[in-house]
């Protein structure tokens, strides 16, 4: 079994990096305080005898070497980037709990035949610059690098100039890890294992998404003065389609979602019908043919309300991945340690996009879930016991052990 | 007659001081624009003979001597603070134009029994600090100054803090020049002159308005992994919000208007259900008792969307004046110059807020109005014909000569 109070007490000191304003982490990817966190976790991983490799997407990648000759790692991680108001374990608990299973491993002296690898993604949250699991994607083949490097953040700096400022672009070409297998211990991010009392999900499934940004044009006028008759508002745009929106994912139910999370109007001044709107809607499904659907009933109306408001619109689609089914040798491996244990356990899909979602197309690769309370998550206030946290990641020790080899 | 050419010069003179990025002007009040904006204003006025008082709301008064000794001076002005996406005509004409009166004055050697004293009044907008006419406000007695210093801007700093930084506050008690009368020479901001084709709108009324920013409190939470039956979705409370205060206009047609320009949700993140909203409500009419209707109405819906969504609600009126009638005598004045010297002209209701219906409850006050393009203002294209600013600058001459008398 791992250390709980090794593996708390990391989590509490990498929350110190990048603090928010109400107890949780404002570490967006790619600022001076994630840089702060990569450092930290690296002298961590070298204490703990690994050895760094960096790709050209700041992907970390640290290396235990396994017992035999010329076999893929067996890796395991997530992500140390948070939200803007973020929690202290949406991410770190794969990448920590990941650490704390080496640590474990030393501590026993044991070997694998396997090595072991611990991984670090980049830009997971898409909060800075979408979209989400932007250098997973590029890990994966799904994404271009070109593509990546020019993703913009609301100032208008690009990722790829950011990654170059904090230092963190290394030069391995991206995607040349290669995985024997792949791990991703992470938090629910959602209700449901504490509503059944579970300690262990073991995830089968992943939602699928689409974010599509929607530019509303309307004309900035004055709101004392412009006749009712006279007003192209395109907030008026913006408070429709999160209303549409959420009648869509209504109608669809059970198993989709559907939101609005970010808007912008301009001038956004309190005496100015806004003459413009930017937003992004965020649907998903684990059901293809609901997803699609629901893409479709979105864009149509966008477009009708546009017509119906007299404003000029634009869609791009940001953010994209289809729903994903894990490796099924993978979830049964996961099922059974949980099971042999003793941990209670069940399967479930994640609501969340993972970076797991993208090296699920190149390595087989499965999800390890956790309890959170309240299902809250991208939320300060975003909380775990350390019971749950030790079983995720003993959970996690006694798979990767099995896959690995000793 | 004043000189068109010379008074075009200086509002393009002028809206150089804070450019806009589309052509028109950012001069926000407080800012270093702000200040400069003031100081080129100065040298004109001093160099056209007037001298200057400063108030400790930063309300400039410029003075030219009366024939008569013991007569309270004829005022002119308005404010040349703008929009952040403001216009170049907006305030800025009914300054200039109370200039070019003094020049032309100058020109011909003219002599008033009365003063004549023209005014730039502090933070018109409200765009920065709200509510709009704060300085007018005080110097009639509305608002007080401990009320005033401690407006805060976006980024938290006060109005008093900021009056301070660019060195315009000055030493004079607020409210100590008294006026015979009071001018406002204005753009129209609306539709209805250019439509009806007349050079001249004589104000008889001003709308009356409340702006009420409201702040919905909800649940930061994961778009993707949070049920649709557990979010508590502060960013649908302004959605149903817009569309409300749009449908209590519609049902109090005609003289209303109603419209929410500003609102910010939180964390403003993709994949975060927003946990918090915060936005301004605009509604306005000349009836007393329509605009008390909607605001009863509109205080209503803020209550009752936010109970259906599970959201906490805080209503704060920001910004109030009643419905304004301007003095009887001056609108005949008006009326009869712009007949006399040949204009086309009609009684208007003002649709926005001046200074000028502030200063009504101190002074005999009225206000003159000039077309504007499309009724198109508090947009960077905002446009007015050099014509039409010189037909509403040789009415505002002709009647201030009437009343300050020769
Ligand atoms: N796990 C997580 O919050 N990832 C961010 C991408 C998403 O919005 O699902
Ligand atoms: N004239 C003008 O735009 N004033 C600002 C106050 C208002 O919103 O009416």
């Amino acid at each position: 079994r791992i250390d709980p109070a090794r593996l708390w007490d990391s989590l509490e000191e990498m929350a110190k990096v990048g603090p928010g304003i109400a107890g949780g982490c404002n570490r967006q990817t790619l600022t001076d305080a994630d840089s702060e966190g990569r450092h930290l976790f690296r002298a961590w991983a070298e204490a703990a005898g690994m050895t760094m490799k960096l790709d050209r997407m700041g992907n970390m990648f640290f290396l235990r070497e396994g017992a035999e000759p010329g076999l893929l790692p067996v890796a395991m991680g997530s992500h140390l980037d948070t939200q803007p108001t973020g929690g202290k374990y949406d991410g770190v608990l794969g990448v920590l709990g990941a650490l704390e299973v080496v640590r474990t491993l030393n501590d026993m002296g044991v070997r694998t035949r396997h090595p072991i690898m611990i991984t670090n993604w980049t830009n997971e949250e898409g909060a800075r610059f979408a979209p989400a699991m932007l250098a997973s994607g590029v890990y994966a083949g799904m994404l271009t690098e070109d593509y990546a490097n020019a993703r913009q953040d609301a100032e208008g700096k690009t990722f790829g100039a950011e990654l170059d400022r904090i230092g963190w672009r290394g030069e391995e070409p991206v995607g040349a890890e290669k995985f024997h297998a792949m791990f991703e211990l992470h938090i629910e991010q959602g209700p449901i294992l504490e509503a059944k009392a579970k300690d262990i999900g073991v995830v089968t499934h992943g939602q699928g998404l689409w974010w599509l940004e929607i530019t509303y044009t309307g004309k900035d006028a004055h709101t004392g003065s412009t006749p009712m008759s006279m007003r192209v508002n395109a907030g008026r745009g913006v408070a429709q389609m999160i209303e549409a929106v959420h009648q869509i994912a209504m109608r669809h139910q059970p198993d989709v979602v559907g939101a609005v999370g970010q808007m912008n109007v301009w001038p956004n001044s309190r005496n100015v019908i806004p003459g413009k709107a930017v937003f992004t809607v965020d649907i998903r499904s684990p059901h293809q043919g609901k997803l699609d659907a629901m893409r479709a009933e979105v864009e149509r109306a966008a477009r009708d309300i546009a017509r119906g408001l007299g404003l000029g619109v634009e869609l791009e689609a940001v953010g994209h991945f289809d729903p994903v089914a894990f490796d099924p040798d993978l979830v049964k491996v996961v099922r059974a340690q949980a099971e042999a244990l003793g941990f209670s356990h069940m399967d479930i899909v994640s609501g969340a996009g993972h970076d797991a979602c993208w090296v699920n197309r190149v390595a087989p690769t499965v999800m390890i879930m956790c309890p959170c309370v309240d299902g809250l998550s991208h939320n300060e206030a975003e909380k775990i016991t350390p019971e749950w946290a030790a079983a995720g990641s003993d959970v996690l020790l006694h798979s990767v052990l099995e896959v690995a080899g000793v």
